[in-house]
């Protein structure tokens, strides 16, 4: 089978490592262990950097919001260019925690920014570079922010209003119901019929790619 | 006089500094007294530290031109919305060192990036706005990059194929050409006669304004 770019997305608190880990465990289960992972914003050295600024801030300053979508698309292209397309030439798999539907969401669906204006920076950047497969975990921004506090600290995004998160879920079960790529998990359900929901997710559709 | 955006642009060494003092001397000559400089990319603490990164590097890794142009524009749009436009709309006028017509001439010509999709991301992010007058200061890149070394350790960008250099002189002087607002100053000129045409290019502009 031809080596796939598989992308978690979902709110702070749906559960998106516990579900990797049962992504990469249908993998292993198929024979495919060459599994590259990344994490987005992040995965490289600048896109590290550009992480922190992103979800720290920066002292004495409030950061626009179209300079935070293009802090988010450099760190992503950077990554596409240096990590996930030269991982799926090598044949390797590549497992995302989020990618560009996180900035569909959080920056088109919360902060408001003009659809347009993102698809066409989007296209610019990265073409039609897109995951084979999302599973997009979805919880409603209440379940999933107190999940998320109960964790620690809350960073710059996660400190949003309730609204932002309102917004943004909208868009994301906005964009699910209408992209046939992306796969809806309810992840308000018990963990185990989470998981149970993800490995028949997962096996129906690697059975789909043979 | 309503008040406006002066941007000084050329390559490195071409003497931005002293024609910045001598642009300010005209300006006080006229009574404009409330002046704010800029400099990209830079002039916000976002913009600061982008401006650290793309110009010391990142440790480990190469930063793809994509990723370069992409938090260039982020640190512009930042320094437009935060700082630009705010000083013009209370009646400040703005002396810029560098603005986007480095990044077309560095990342458009000297990079090669593709002008159809540079001129759609700034489109995107910053719409029509754009300086009132770009001085443009002409030198060759051996001239410049000469000057430059003699002031020390060079920059991440100044390291550059003198080819690099070459390819962005051209669009420099390409744009130069087909743009009315941007007027050349050949820069390679002593300094008294660069002194001289910088007044006298000022003046006029200043006139015209009136």
């Amino acid at each position: 089978m031809k080596s796939k770019f598989i992308v978690i997305e979902g709110l702070e608190g749906a559960g998106k490592t516990t579900v990797r880990d049962k992504v990469v465990s249908e993998l292993h289960a198929q024979g495919i262990t060459d599994i590259v992972f990344t994490r987005e914003p992040g995965g490289t050295p600048l896109a590290e950097a550009l992480r922190q600024i992103v979800k720290e801030g920066i002292e004495g300053e409030s950061i626009t919001a179209n300079a935070e979508l293009l802090l988010l698309y450099a760190a992503r292209v950077q990554l596409v260019e240096t990590v996930i397309k030269p991982a799926l030439a090598r044949g390797a798999w590549v497992v995302g925690d989020r990618h560009d539907l996180s900035s569909q969401a959080y920056q088109g669906g919360g902060r408001g920014l003009d659809t347009a204006m993102m698809k066409t920076i989007k296209q610019s950047v990265l073409g039609d570079f897109a995951p084979d497969m999302t599973l997009y975990l979805d919880v409603t921004p209440e379940i999933g922010l107190s999940r998320a506090r109960a964790r620690g600290q809350l960073d710059r995004i996660e400190q949003e209003s309730l609204a932002f998160f309102h917004r943004a879920h909208q868009r994301y079960k906005a964009l699910a119901a209408n992209d046939a790529s992306i796969l809806t998990i309810d992840a308000t359900q018990p963990q185990q019929q989470v998981q149970q929901a993800v490995q028949t997710t997962v096996r129906r559709w690697l059975e789909e790619q043979q």
